[in-house]
């Protein structure tokens, strides 16, 4: 059944939102680094074009973090090796410190991200490092990157809440991105990496930083909010909204378990409310069908699952 | 693991909510009658008895429609036989027509509720009326209720599309709420039975209704879209939500299909706003849980699935 026929939301504007909207589709490294099983380098590269293709301009592709932690990334040179770059797409890649930034030069990457923490456990335990010192770690990434020219995005993990930490204080998320900000990041992603926050806290950290030019959003829908807060994002002002194809990224260990904010679910919305973003609903829900058919799993994006 | 335990939200206010929310559990009726295989009235009991105990105050019971159509909800006198209310709870029940009335009464109901559509098409398959004859039926039924001094809710459905017939005209919409409010409904369920609207939509409608003091949402989550609209419904300063305990009502066929907002996912969204409910999370979602397991298939819950 194709979005049109399943009765494509009717567009009625929702007053004080974006007209237009940049998803930036983590599917191809933050949805598929966890999966247990290594998914072949061609099937991910068909996943990325197939998304391309679809209309998605920002795909983040793979992460150069050491092979031992995230296995399922292993091939990150060969993927890019093999990457047919579409023209106005943008494949930015995670590298997690110097050597993965000498990997991602290799490979002619123009674009990176960086993993930061918001707390001081998760830094620990992520980074081996202390909330402050991680910055020693990412700074000679930064401005290295930035002198040869590249694009850097700062992801700030564990913004609305820490397994370990509980709360986190909002000013404490605030230094660290303003810290990635001066050091030369050109945009900021705030996750919520356990997917607890709910709309008010959104509004307040949003409202805790000012200005939301360079803020993008990272949700997970782990209790089912990653819409509700998007759209208290969006609401705010921000324009950046990541998403994950078929909201692919949740535990693999778990039947259908959730991770990010399915991207399906996410443009339905964007649809309805008559915000852009360019992507095709129907290309994107196949792509996704068939990402599960290689995964062996279903789709845990409600719109795959309704269309498909 | 409990709510607290996973990080329960920190509270958050986000201006201009309600803080108060009545939850009108459905999962007993709309929840359950599309389930196959029949649920022993012991098990229907007991689930209704551990919602009461987890704080919920309205619990939708059964439905007095005929067996042919609903046979899952045959048991109605049985059920309500045998039920033990407990003080200040409500347990509304359906009533398709003056037979169904007659059998409610007998039963000692209170409250009922009737089920109109806002279309012509699904007037016509659903209840094998015109658009405009269905309140030739509801009439009797709702003047008789009222005169035995029975509460009447009104379901309007497809308030936000129509599988035949694609959008639907607000005007229409409010034109058959505003019949059955006139005709001595207490309040309206504006139920978006295909579960494709998005937030523009729902503001809209509202807006159209002008005065929310007697509305209640009613969402499904096909497309992912429940809790975001139930969000933009509460910030119209509707405070009345009806959901389904474990997102229940989803088609048996389906694995995880999904039905109805799942009210702990709602519950959720509402604490980390500081809205106030009534209910124990943790309380609900053991019951969901434990309801799941009777039904043999995983809860479509967010939360319950990430909480057990």
């Amino acid at each position: 059944m194709s979005a049109r026929e399943a009765g494509l939301p009717e567009v009625v504007a929702s007053g004080e939102l974006p007209s237009e909207v940049t998803i930036w589709e983590v599917g191809a490294r933050d949805g598929l680094q966890n999966e247990s099983n290594v998914v072949p380098v061609g099937v991910k590269l068909e996943f990325l074009d197939r998304m391309a293709s679809s209309g998605l301009s920002v795909l983040e592709a793979t992460s150069f973090v050491h092979p031992k932690w995230v296995p399922q990334l292993a091939d990150a040179a060969e993927l890019l090796a093999g990457l047919e770059q579409r023209p106005g797409v943008s494949y930015p890649v995670l590298v997690p410190n110097e050597r993965g930034l000498d990997r991602a030069l290799e490979a002619g990457v123009t674009h990176i991200a960086i993993f930061a923490s918001a707390t001081e456990t998760f830094a620990s335990r992520n980074l081996n490092r202390t909330l402050d010192s991680q910055f020693e770690m990412f700074e000679p990434v930064v401005s290295r990157a930035r002198a040869e020219g590249l694009d850097v995005r700062g992801y700030v993990s564990m913004c609305f809440g820490d397994p370990w930490e509980g709360a986190v204080p909002r000013e404490q998320v605030v230094a660290v991105g303003r810290r990635l900000l001066d050091m030369g990041c050109s945009q900021l992603s705030l996750g919520d990496t356990i997917g607890v926050a709910t709309p008010g806290q959104v509004e307040a950290l949003l409202d805790a930083f000012g200005d939301v030019s360079s803020l993008a959003v990272h949700f997970h829908d782990t209790y089912g909010q990653a819409l509700s807060n998007t759209l208290a994002a969006l609401r705010r002002g921000v324009t950046t909204v990541d998403s994950s194809a078929g909201g692919l990224g949740g535990c693999p260990y778990a039947e259908s378990a959730t991770g990010n904010l399915a991207t399906e679910d996410l443009v339905w919305m964007l649809d309805g409310l008559g915000v852009k973003h360019g992507v095709d609903l129907d290309q994107l829900v196949a792509t996704s069908a068939w990402m599960a058919e290689q995964l062996g799993r279903p789709s845990p994006s409600r719109v795959v699952r309704a269309l498909t």
